[in-house]
Parts: C-alpha cells; structure tokens; sequence
C-alpha cells in the first residue's frame, strides 16, 4: 500500500487567487519523487476551524503525511504551528534555544532600519519560538522556524525517552525526545512557511529528521511518463485506450490521465515498477496508432525540442505575424539563449506594415486578401529574405471577434513555413475554434509544429 | 450568515502539478463578487473515492455551494458528473437532447478530420449526454456540458413538477423538473469543464439558472473597489494604512487585500454597503498619498486604459522590441479591435535586424553598446518612422540568465517612446528583478506605462 499524502495550503491571499501557489506543485513533484501517493491539496484561508478541518480531513482519507505551507509569520494570524499543536495533541512550548536563534536572525535587520519597532518584532519572534512538545525543529531560512509534528504520543514506553533527534545541524527535537511514532496512530505533519526560497531548502531538511524517516518508512517507487500528441481529438486517445485492452495490456495496472492543453494532448501515465512492461506495451499501442502526432515520447514540450532542433542543426529563424501579433516571437525567444538562433520578427499589422516591411506586393493582397495563404507564404519570405533568416515563417489569420465572413470566418489562419531549404514551403489553413486570445494562441502553438516539421522534412 | 462555498479542482495533471490551476483563482474572484465566502478550495486526481471524499468534506463543513470543474471530458477517467450524481442521491439518465446537441457540435471536427473512428466519438458522446436527472445543463462551449445539481429531494411536493427551468437557451433542466430546493438540505453543485475558455462563460450561463438563483438567495451584497499603483514598493502601502488608522479611519469594516502583481500594487476592498462612508475616507488617504502612482480607481487595467487613450486620440503605434521579444506587440493587439491603432512592430533580437529594419546606426550600437538608453531612443524612432506610426516604442535590454556585466547587469532594461509630439521623447532605464521571464513581463508592464504617460503629457 502507498504511503498517502495531503497538502495544506494556508493563506487568504492564495485561496482569494490573489497570489497563485506555487508550494503545491512543487511539492507535489518531491513527493511524487520519493513514492509517495498525494492525494489532496487543500487551500485555506488563515483561519482556525477552517484549517483544523482541512487537518481532520486528511487524517480521516488515512493520510500518513501532511504538509503544511505558510502560517508561520509573527502576526496574529499566523495561525498554523498552534493549530498542528492542537491536532497532535501536544502541548504548546516556548523553546528558548530557538527564541535566540530568531532574534540572532532578526539583528542584521535591526541594524540596518535603526526606527524599527524593537518591542513588536521581540513579541513576534516569541510568538514564533513557542512550538508543539516533541517537534523536530527546522532551521529558519527566513525568520520562520519549520516543524516535523509527529502524531500523538500513546504511551510511550520508556526506551523512547532521550536524545534521538538532532542529528544534522538544521533540525532539533524539541524537549530532547523524539516521538515513538510506532506506537502512535495518524499522519506526521511537516510545517513550512509559505516563501518558496524558505520552504524549499527546509524541505529538504525535513526529510534527513529521524522523524521524517519513520513517517516515510515503506513508501514505494513510482515511474511517471508523459506522452504528447498534437493534431488529434481526445476522443482518438480514448478510443486507443479501449484497443490496447482489447489487445490484452493491463491497463488497471496503470494510471492514465489524458488531457487536451493548447491543442495538444498530454497522456500521463504512473506506474509502480513491476509494471514496466505493461507500461512498454501500451505505450507502443499508442505509437503504432499514432506514429504521426505523437511528438514527445520523454515529456520535452514543443518549445523544448524546437529550440533543441534549431540550435543542432544552427539554423536561424525569423517570423513575420499578422495575427498573432508577436506571441509566436516572444514564444521562440522565451528560452535562454535564444538570441543564438531567434534574429527577429516583423509584426505586420497594417497592410502597409506588410509591404513595406516584409515586402508583401499590395497587389497580391488586393487579390488574394490579406488572410490568404498566398500572403502567408509571401510573409514567410519576407521574414526570411529581410531579416536574413534560414527559416522564415509567416502567420495571418482573424484573430476575431469581428472581421470574419462566410468565406474566411473568425478562427481561419493561414501559416507558411520557408526555409530551411532553399524552395522549401510548407503551407497550411486552419480554422481555429475559440476566443480571440484561444484562436492566437493556438495558432502559435500551430506555428511552433509546423516549424518543427519544416526542419524535420529537410533532414 | 455569508454563504460559504468551496470549490473541487480534479485533475491527476493538476495535482502532480504538470499543468497549474487557473479555474479556483478565476472562480474565487467571482464568489467574492457575489458576496459569497470562498472557505476551501480542493484539487483531487481523477480517483471517484478520492472526488467523493472532497465532496462529502465540504458538505460537512456546511458548503452551500459547490464549483468543481474538470473530468468532464468523453474518456473514462472523465468522472465529475457521475460522482456528483451520486453525492445528490441523483440517478444517471441519458438526455437524448444533449447527445443531439454534443453530436451537433462535433460534426464540423469529422469533417475536419474524415478518418477518424466516429464509432469512438459516438461513445464517448453517448458518455457525457449521460447527467444527473433533475441537474440543470449548462450547454456546451467546447463539446463538454455542465451541470447544476441541486441537492437530493426530500419529498418534493406536487407543485415543484413542471417546467420552472429552461428560460435562457444555454440551460435546461433534465426530465423537465427543477428541484424543490427548499425542501431538500445540503449544497447545490455546479459542474463546469477544465478549460478555462470553457469554464469562464458556463459560469456565467449557471448563474441565470433557477436552481442557482435558489442556492445564492440570501447572499449578502458586498461592494468591491479595485485600486491599483504603479512605481512604489508594497511598503508604502502599508504605511499608508497606518496613517489612514491614525486619521480615524475604521479599517476594521473594510476587507483590504493588498497584492503586488506584475509590478503593480492593487488593493482590493470589500465591504458591506453601510461602510461605503469608510471606504471612501480611506479612498481619500490613498488617493492624496499617491496621487501620481494611482493610475486606476474604477478596476480598469493599464492595458484597458491605453487602449482607450489611444482609440480616443486616434494616435497610431508601433514597437521596436529587443529584450522583450514581441511581448509589448503581442501585448498591445490582446484587445479586439487593436488594429484600429496598432501598425505593427519590429522584433530586433539580432543587432544586425535593429540596423536593417529600425535604422539603428550601427556606429552607435558599437560606441554604446545594444543595451543602452541611446539605441532604445533610435529604436524607437525607427518603429516610428519606419512602421509610419504616431507613437515609436523601443526596448532593449539583458533578460538573462547570462549576458549581465557589472555594469549591465542581468535585469537592466531601457525604454524610449518617441511621440506623440514631433519632438517628444521620454526615455528610462531601470533595473528590473527575477527570472528571465519575470524581467520580460515587468519590462512589458513598464512600458505600458511609460506609453500612456507619453500620451497624458502631450495633452
């Protein structure tokens, strides 16, 4: 059986999306390292009950950690090491030791406001030095000490007694015990503040505690894969799903998650080890089916490999853009180090823009208009020859939500591909479904494969 | 009483973390603009117990509103509506209108696509027309429909049957009878679709339903005013509360969120009618504190108000873009109709595509170097000149993680909008923090501000 784990999220500002969590997705992945199962995160606003509850909940679904982010400032509100206290069953304790490891923190800052409020922030740290009896102490990164809370003590027979903990440097037990967790029932409780450059590295010290140790005892191993496709309806991926079971792959063996994101489809699969092989025949049922969509066999996104495929074979690339207004440029320079293959783009907005620049004729946009592929292909041209590119590439469309007509509605984009050979054209229209910003979008995510194919084409 | 809502996120891809949540943020903002007390949000994956158990939590901590959204796609990890069905105490019934209406929408994709395995899209159509009876169906944006679910009846009285749902056209009760909510206990669940283009416009249609009307009855009315600065740091703000309190201010009626976002500080205020007085002396406070970095007292964003000035003005634009790679063109044709001032732009990554298409002096990037307030004042003038507009931008600058000096260090990044008056320049450098991403986006967000200060100084 896995061990299962929960997260607690404390914080008005993230359940109010005021600020977006980042602590959950990145703890999801460490723990996801280590075998362990999450099964819940939970986001709560600073408030008693509603975080004792979120406490409760996760014990009841038989989670034996629980990780706790934020909470551990030295306002009022800052609720989270007294509430863990209370769910523990420990009592509350001022550590002295660590009273003076805060305020040894808080002198530099002292120094350097010579107006602070001396006597508000001694009432802080204090506040932050009373932590629940038993608890291993995480070393402040910040100011705000992190916990390792055991669950409650029953009995605890007396070779349990004495000093266990406080092996590394970064954590200590406090009142020089260690809790016998194997005598005790529910989940451990990992306390971390909410910054993500204090919680990280006081993660990484939680997991050398003794007390960590004993809650991690007996996880599993997990593999995790993702496969992307794009060019595709989900419901072919389902489809695939029931032919791979058709053809006798255990598919209960696997979890399998699909999911469509920007017009392309993600299949995660988790697996435990011994499971290897079902993994292997499956996903060769979904090469077999779709050799020709599937592009990521090792999660690398689209930008990923493409910037990979450039780089390689040291061809330059430039773009002019109608519809997309830019977003396929600023997605080709988003990685660093772009500036190695990325020389520029035109946005050619005005028609005017599109002559003079990329050096469209008006007179095939009078003819063909100017949502055509015939400008579409001139723009990848102009891209090229102007700005003296390998690849140029060329998109126009209507973005929308006016500007369509029964011939060229909203969502049609047309996209030319030039380069990197010499007579090399690749030439598309599509239309795209969705809003203005979905239609630009995804016409750049379009763009991004229909690149790659041009380069892939050529070797 | 406030009614208390929480929200479930499903989704194995959301919560290990590869794809982030952006629906509980979305959802969060618009409960509070219906006075509705947001007290959980839960992300589970696409296990039935595990989604069943995150209901069942909410209902005991007394939810009277319910969001869940995700898992409603054709596969069978897809298990929202069934689970939530089964929470109301509601059975599963195909509603043959809706598979019409999912068939309906799906045809264009078959054309699109004629190889496909229709056999495969029919069953996975069959598979989300198959609802809770007595929900209320949300037609679809994409092809998934949502659900309002009211909770489970408890002997419904004769005159609760009969048609009371259906009154828009994207809505209708399944089976033709809505819930006697008032006779039934325990929260109405509203199912909406993963993506955000799909969620956003189905929350909208839910709430013209009945049985939504029913579950907000009572809501308090709550007002919200959205302040927003640009150019101080948070601590400012701070400070500034304090002098309001020490002016007599009562804070302690107003819900004041402060958040610093993409280089902007906004303060969200919340309050009950009867303190509008109290809001409107600490309006006053900010407003006289900061008078010249309060750009917005009415929500509006920086981009909302650009777009405006410039439509108002009738002046056109243009970008010469380094650093930022097309994210201020990109930026700037986000809103519709942006073409109507928007010429165009030149993304100049490469130094030789600043001098060939913005007419940089070459001599100059070399006696001043590329990153430099006299190239982003050349750049600018050459989107002017050379896009034909009224107003040139230029921006240049080191987005990292190499490429800093020490006397260019990564973050360095300078600005010049040249116009709207033949003459006029407004030139800046300013060293901006974070990651390469965030410097690009701050930049952005910079600009946009340095723009509509240039067109405010010229009236």
């Amino acid at each position: 059986v896995p061990i299962r784990a929960g997260i607690v999220v404390t914080g008005t500002e993230v359940l109010t999306g005021v600020i977006a969590d980042r602590n959950g997705p990145w703890l999801s992945d460490r723990l996801r390292d280590l075998g362990v199962d999450l099964a819940h995160v939970l986001i709560v606003g600073d408030r008693r009950e509603d975080m004792a509850a979120a406490l409760a909940f996760l014990r009841e679904q038989g989670m034996r950690l629980i990780l706790t982010s934020g909470g551990l400032g030295p306002t009022a509100d800052d609720l989270t090491a007294e509430v863990v206290g209370e769910f523990q069953g420990r009592a509350m304790v001022l550590d002295e030791a660590l009273e003076e490891r805060i305020a040894e923190i808080l002198r530099p800052l002292a120094k350097r406001f010579p107006n602070l409020d001396m006597d508000a922030i001694r009432t802080g740290n204090a506040k932050q030095a009373v932590v629940p009896e038993g608890a291993t102490i995480l070393d402040p990164v910040g100011t705000a000490p992190g916990l390792v809370v055991p669950p409650p003590q029953i009995a605890p027979p007396p070779q349990a007694q004495g000093q266990l903990g406080g092996k590394g440097e970064s954590s200590r037990v406090v009142g020089g015990t260690t809790a016998e967790t194997t005598a005790a029932e529910g989940p451990t409780v990992v306390v971390l503040p909410g910054p993500p450059r204090e919680l990280q590295p006081m993660w990484e010290a939680a997991l050398t505690t003794e007390a960590m140790c004993e809650a991690l005892a007996g996880a599993g191993e997990y593999r995790l894969k993702v496969l992307r496709l794009f060019g595709i309806p989900e419901s072919e991926i389902a489809e695939t799903l029931r032919v791979a079971e058709r053809e006798g792959v255990a598919l209960d063996r696997l979890e399998i998650t699909t999911c469509l994101r920007r017009g392309e489809i993600e299949i995660v699969t988790r697996y435990e080890p011994h499971a290897q092989d079902t993994y292997t025949a499956f996903e060769a049922v979904v090469r077999r089916r779709h050799a020709d969509t599937l592009f990521s066999e090792d999660g690398s996104t689209i930008d990923e490999l493409l910037a990979g495929l450039l780089r390689e074979r040291r061809h330059t690339i430039a773009t002019a853009e109608s519809c997309t207004g830019g977003l396929l440029a600023a997605r080709l320079t988003d990685p660093p180090g772009a500036s190695d293959y990325v020389l520029g783009a035109i946005v050619a907005y005005a028609n005017e823009v599109k002559s003079a620049l990329a050096g469209v004729d008006p007179v095939l946009i009078e003819r063909s208009g100017a949502v055509s592929t015939e400008v579409a292909q001139a723009l990848a041209e102009g891209a090229r020859i102007h700005l003296g590119a390998d690849v140029g590439v060329g998109i126009t469309g209507i973005a929308g939500p006016s500007g369509g007509t029964p011939e060229k509605p909203v969502g049609l984009v047309c996209f030319s591909v030039a380069g990197p050979g010499a007579d090399q054209h690749l030439t598309r229209s599509l239309t795209l479904p969705g809003s203005r910003a979905d239609i630009r979008d995804r016409a750049t995510t379009v763009a991004m494969h229909l690149i790659r194919r041009a380069l892939r084409q050529r070797s």
